[in-house]
């Protein structure tokens, strides 16, 4: 009795149903197909619903399982990759790789405006573009632009390919990246698909020129379709 | 009535509780600082307990919370900056960064074998090193090392070290490397102080030596504490 509890506590339930799902996946299911509703999948695994949810809850982090409102459980297709650029991107290679939706002139968010060094209330130019891959929208970005940074537009509200063409006059030095796990605001949602609050992978992007910050971008990839590559010489690697 | 049930499929009403808490978290709570109990925390703000652990679970996601067993729900400190190299990395910076704790020599899984292009039978040296940041164990590694890379060590089980010293002779020609979201596997989250299933960063690294890929490392960073850094140059990014 004693091991078998003390092997409970080491291997939580859902545990070795994730495992023994993840092999009825690889055996009797197809990508793209439908699972049966979660009382049938419960029933057939002899489980409880909170146990089974906390399984598929697993199999849809790895990205085994996608959940869609109206359709259910489908087994999810391999991941995508995605190239994320290494450290040898200019401009030009980044700007082709997204399409501009829209543009406003606010004030940054608190850490958006410790990175740029402006002044918390100075409004900055804040374009917002999607990127597709294999036809589906992969990512949403924010890309924040102070004025100081495109002194050509002056104060005035711009379109977001003025902006970014202004900013592709700047010879850039460098640029610096962070990847994080985060969960998808309710814009960023909406354009990637998901639910809000749903994973998501955060690349954070500040481009440099002479040690000044001068735009920072802030990325969000869906995190249950995209895996992100990096490579050494920026070319695409194959997933 | 329309309107009202219009903007609750729009904006979960624990996406709602989550910004709430979040603006408590700022004010009201330092890092640390442990969280009244769910029970008395859904009181406090009215809503289900089940819709207080989603925003919980949410704000866990973002690495604004931690909760750990025996504990509760503590204030996490900000994410630590990881870096995790550029391109122009080589093997012998890497190879500090990481504490061998064991090596086996069995077959590797097939999607590392894919890589690999080695038999799917054919044993590897498998070792498993971890990574260590500020005092924390921040990250678990599998580096799979085909015989074929390191000949001069002969079909034998070889300690970690010799196995890592007969890489380190191959002159690295490049590095690809994909970043995604999975679930901690059992072992990993024993190294990384996690429950079995939670979310990390895994990134994973092909060492290639004139096309041919001689080694796979599959880096398990843990999400909550971790931000991965790139760099153009290799140097360490400020979080």
């Amino acid at each position: 009795m004693g091991t078998t509890q003390l092997e409970a506590v080491q291997e939580p339930k859902y545990w070795h149903l994730k495992s023994v799902l993840s092999d009825a996946l690889d055996s009797e299911f197809a990508v793209g197909e439908i699972l049966p509703n979660e009382r049938d999948l419960a029933a057939r695994f002899g489980v409880a619903r909170a146990t089974l949810r906390q399984a598929l809850d697993q199999l849809e982090l790895e990205g085994r399982l996608q959940r869609r409102r109206g359709v259910g459980t489908t087994v999810a297709p391999p991941r995508i990759g995605v190239p994320v650029g290494s450290g040898s991107h200019a401009w030009p290679d980044e700007q082709e790789l997204w399409e501009p939706v829209g543009v406003t002139r606010e004030a940054a968010p608190a850490s958006i405006a410790r990175m740029l060094g402006t002044d918390r209330s100075a409004h900055v130019h804040t374009v917002r573009r999607v990127r597709a891959r294999h036809g589906q929208t992969v990512a949403a970005q924010l890309m924040y632009v102070p004025a100081a940074s495109v002194p050509g537009l002056g104060d005035a509200p711009a379109a977001p390919e003025a902006v970014l063409a202004e900013l592709g006059r700047l010879d850039l030095a460098g640029q610096d990246r962070t990847v994080e796990l985060g969960s998808a605001r309710a814009e960023d949602a909406r354009e990637l698909d998901r639910l809000p609050g749903a994973p998501v992978l955060v690349v954070t992007t500040r481009y440099t020129v002479e040690d000044r910050t001068v735009a920072v971008s802030v990325d969000t990839y869906r995190a249950d379709t995209c895996r992100l590559t990096f490579s050494d010489d920026g070319s695409v690697i194959a997933s």
